[in-house]
């Protein structure tokens, strides 16, 4: 007999998905049950991610971008994941619960904290993104502040990644388009009423060519002579500014057209599987350390090392190897 | 008998310091075993991080820095750590080699690319602080660009931790600063000849009032209760503009109470070894990641249960466990 929330959780009801969510981000076992027993029910919604520098107006973007969805019918979800520090959430939670008020249409938000632990934003947006799959949501949009290693991850969880950009930011973010280059599937230049728009898009597009290498690197891209087709990047000048909007309906356009480029190439469900796989081996790394661990204190060996790492008779490398190679000989011991 | 390049690099050759670290970015056995061999020789340096938003003038703060130790007749290291893109490594390093032809006084200079696998960075980083430690640098200055995941786990390296802040900045970087509070031990607000310079120094202060528990949770931080003396973040105004230099003495004076505050507290060697037993469980979750995936190869179970998360049957949590679960029976039968 199926759990009352599963049920529910299935049938779409906003609370339970809430409340599933706010399970998972506290890693309760309630939420990670859920989250086993509707999992059969995962893999058909849409990831869209959307990144980039601080400043470059993803909020409004990612809005609008919602609303677009809804006003096609379509079940959006909107997972908003707040920077690695744990003190930052109340502050960005709270301008979105603003925007929300002001949302139309059929859209369930969500922000995220990390609860500063590694790698604890990218599983709870995971875990997040597959619970709003199950309850329904056709499309995800999930956004991320920053072009750190945990938005990178978190990007890994989408199927297509839009990298927002906007006149007129700092020689550091500049630096990083090569970089940026690799993780986009569309890039779009917000504000793009500013001046100087034109001149990033174009940078931009040079930065992309420059780096076709870079576009290689991305997950399920496959390059002509592979028997692509292959995806280039677009590059979108987008204004969400009230009064001189542009570029929207064009960017949704591009998001479509990436959707059947993946679909296409067989590579839409191929990407959710890539993900659950990266998912289980993140588990299976801190299960295994613990596991690990363990062992090492039953034995002495942890003590006896450690011993050694503070005296400097062994280096960290050694030190863990060490560990290991007990383990590895009981193994070896049958 | 001792390796050339070890006899070599404890002499503070710095040809075999440049080789030595390139080993060990590139992960080459040479610079691993390299280290093993010098590191009963670590642990003397005083490692100071410098991290904050794009755009606050780290970089050329850190040359500031660099130079007043060396005045100083400190040996001094820099490593300049490039965010986690494998593609920005060029570009940024381009600047630093411009830099480093300004730089007067005994410094080695060095950056970091990310080789683009999660926690590249940190680990190129910790390594190359340890052999620059080794090969007799007294002060090693760590610049991280940005404030994501990455960019903490580097801070764990250092002993005194510099946030450098500036005015100005957007709101995204705003709304970060109780988060940066916690990883701070001095704070910067650079740039101070700009308007608005008091303000933002004024917000931070502000930020790090309202929440001491997040100095609390800064590692080593003992509150007065527990027998303190506490350390509070002291904010600096510090202005590196060519003709309007400010505050740079004060703030070295900052460097050297904090210095003297984790000798008194005992912390100083203290932080070494933490970030060496990091560093261990670090290789040990991936050495006991790679450990169990082959055993679960050997036995069949790893094909299995990624056909079941293909087919939705199990979610990853669930996988990773049936996974763990085998090894774990194997375990208890000896």
């Amino acid at each position: 007999m199926r759990d009352q929330w599963a049920e529910k959780l299935l049938a779409g009801d906003r609370l339970a998905l809430a409340r599933a969510i706010t399970w998972v981000e506290n890693e309760d076992e309630r939420g990670l049950s859920l989250l086993q027993e509707v999992f059969p029910h995962t893999g058909k919604a849409w990831v869209i991610g959307l990144t980039g520098a601080p400043g470059a107006g993803k909020s409004t973007l990612l809005l609008r971008l919602a609303e677009a969805f809804s006003k096609e019918d379509l079940k959006v979800g909107v997972v908003a994941v707040d920077p690695s520090s744990p003190f930052t959430g109340g502050a960005l939670l709270g301008d979105r619960v603003r925007w929300q008020r002001r949302i139309a249409g059929d859209i369930f938000f969500r922000s995220l904290a990390s609860r500063g632990r590694l790698g604890g934003l990218s599983r709870a947006a995971y875990d997040a993104i597959r619970l709003m799959d199950a309850a329904g949501r056709q499309v995800i949009l999930v956004e991320t502040v920053g072009v750190g290693q945990a938005e990178v991850d978190i990007m890994h969880a989408a199927h297509t990644v839009v990298v927002v950009l906007a006149p007129g930011l700092g020689d550091d973010i500049q630096a990083n388009k090569a970089g940026i280059a690799e993780i986009g599937d569309i890039f779009v230049v917000h504000k793009a009423d500013r001046e100087g728009a034109s001149d990033t898009a174009r940078d931009m597009r040079m930065a992309l060519g420059l780096s076709p290498e870079a576009r290689g690197r991305r997950e399920g891209y496959t390059p002509p002579e592979e028997g692509g087709p292959a995806w280039f990047p677009p590059v979108f000048l987008v204004s969400s500014l009230s009064g001189k909007e542009r570029g929207l309906e064009t960017l949704m356009t591009g998001l479509y057209q990436h959707r059947r480029y993946l679909e296409a190439r067989g590579l839409f469900g191929e990407r959710v599987t890539e993900e659950d796989r990266r998912r289980m081996e993140e588990v299976l790394s801190e299960e295994a350390l613990r596991w690990v661990m363990e062992r090492a204190k039953e034995d002495g060996t942890l003590e006896e090392v450690l011993e050694a790492l503070k005296r400097k008779d062994v280096d960290p490398r050694t030190a863990a190897r060490r560990i290991l190679g007990g383990i590895g000989e009981e193994k070896r011991v049958p």
